[in-house]
């Protein structure tokens, strides 16, 4: 069975790309992450909610106060990274939403008046959004590398507000020596598949 | 800026791609459901966790019982569509962390001996697998159509277990005829991108 999608195009977003521990020192350039952006942007999401925001670290004061956030094993490629992105949710995502949704502007009120109601489709679809993201950084020939060993407190109170949680942290980059680990397996498709 | 992603892939995952509202009867094969899977598997999780369990509503008996749970503007399309799948987080996702982390086995006792740290990275993890397999999806040159109009308790008790989340219902096949509404506007790069 193939695919419709042709196979360096499957290489180059899954088969081949791994997630990056080491990453050299090209830089990656706000035109870069524009283009990616430009791509994922399409990725859907429930009612076009649209929640991911993304925090570009790119001062070696910000990068340094991120650092510290990191759980020990994350931050030496923290550091070192070209580019660091902090991914989050925008709880607040529903004052965008009749601009984002010109053809049903009532769902703002209908669906999304209760906080916690717009907190968990935040989450949910910013999680969307993130997966997109990754694959577009590997659309752009880049590396990623999401880690979520972090103090997520920690990274809100210094980066963000009550309003947006933090979903990942992404290294991003080309990838230098030794950038990952041998692929781990992964379930066979009668583990993760049933049929009813 | 050009991506490494050639124009026709960019086209086929995300700029052309739209989520269809109807669909045509030629019939979603399991070789099909195999082959996306087979692609999108590969898409990072933390700790390799892969938590996404999928399961295929292809009874008629199962299609009717589904259609019953899904919000009333979802019920026409889940009941048309050539196949229809419900995307779970499997929370003892743990018991297989052993054999997908071979080089770090002790991160199931390490980090996922409680399960409400389980749930919260199930979830997470699961949805991000749920996007890569949209796109997968579409890479197979098919049309998904997420649904999370739904009634979630619903379906994991007719469905699923206690262990299992349900993420969101979808609807595969190639679109139908006025499969979608015109393109909704994205939020502008400077609206969700900020720079520290």
């Amino acid at each position: 069975m193939s695919l419709a999608l042709d196979p360096a195009a499957q290489d180059l977003l899954f088969r081949e790309a791994r997630t990056a521990n080491t990453f050299t020192d090209e830089p990656v350039t706000d035109e870069q992450v524009q283009a990616i952006y430009d791509l994922v942007k399409y990725g859907p999401t429930a009612f076009n909610q649209s929640p991911l925001r993304i925090t570009l670290v790119r001062s070696p004061e910000a990068r340094e106060r991120l650092v510290a956030h990191m759980a020990e094993g994350n931050q030496a490629k923290t550091k070192a990274a070209p580019l660091v992105a902090i991914l989050s949710a925008d709880n607040e995502f529903h004052d965008e939403l009749p601009a984002l949704l010109p053809h049903f502007p009532q769902a703002k009120d209908m669906f999304f008046a209760e906080r916690p109601v717009r907190e968990q489709s935040a989450l949910l679809n910013a999680a969307l959004q993130a997966a997109y993201f990754i694959v577009g950084v590997r659309a752009a020939g880049l590396a990623a590398g999401p880690m979520t060993g972090l103090d997520f407190a920690g990274v809100q109170k210094e980066f963000l507000d009550d309003d947006h949680t933090p979903l990942m942290v992404v290294n991003i980059g080309k990838p230098g020596e030794d950038a990952w680990f041998p692929r781990s397996p992964r379930l066979a498709f009668d583990e993760v598949v049933t049929t009813v």
